[in-house]
């Protein structure tokens, strides 16, 4: 949990980050929702070059049970 | 699109909605995703009982290619 924590703070601080808050599925506490929000791809590009993203996201992702999946939406109006 | 547009716009206004947006996936322009957060179950409760709601959702449903699905979150923090 910590690791997730630290990619929050340090994200939330980027520049460039519109918004970017991670949540737990009611059903099932081991699957956790990131909704973030970005300018643009560029941006997002960024963001995953970043110390902390590099450093912190390959932790995290020791614990998966399975691989994450990432949807790129925009917004309706 | 204007069933859904109406729906924001009347969605935002309800006093305890704390924010209600729309996406399209940018994979499938069919595939539209409501990120949405309320105070409490009770709040969304009494969204879904609203007239707006009542009125409009059935009208978009007669689109839908598949049933939605609702997946209730817990922020992390």
């Amino acid at each position: 949990m910590a690791l997730y924590r630290e990619l929050v703070e340090k994200t939330k601080k980027e520049p460039l980050c519109v918004s970017y808050d991670l949540f737990i599925d009611q059903k099932d506490p081991g699957h956790f929702i990131f909704i973030e929000e970005w300018p643009d791809r560029e941006a997002l590009r960024i963001h995953c070059n970043t110390e902390h993203f590099k450093r912190l996201v390959p932790m995290i992702n020791k614990y998966q049970r399975k691989d994450g999946t990432v949807m790129l939406m925009d917004s309706f109006e």
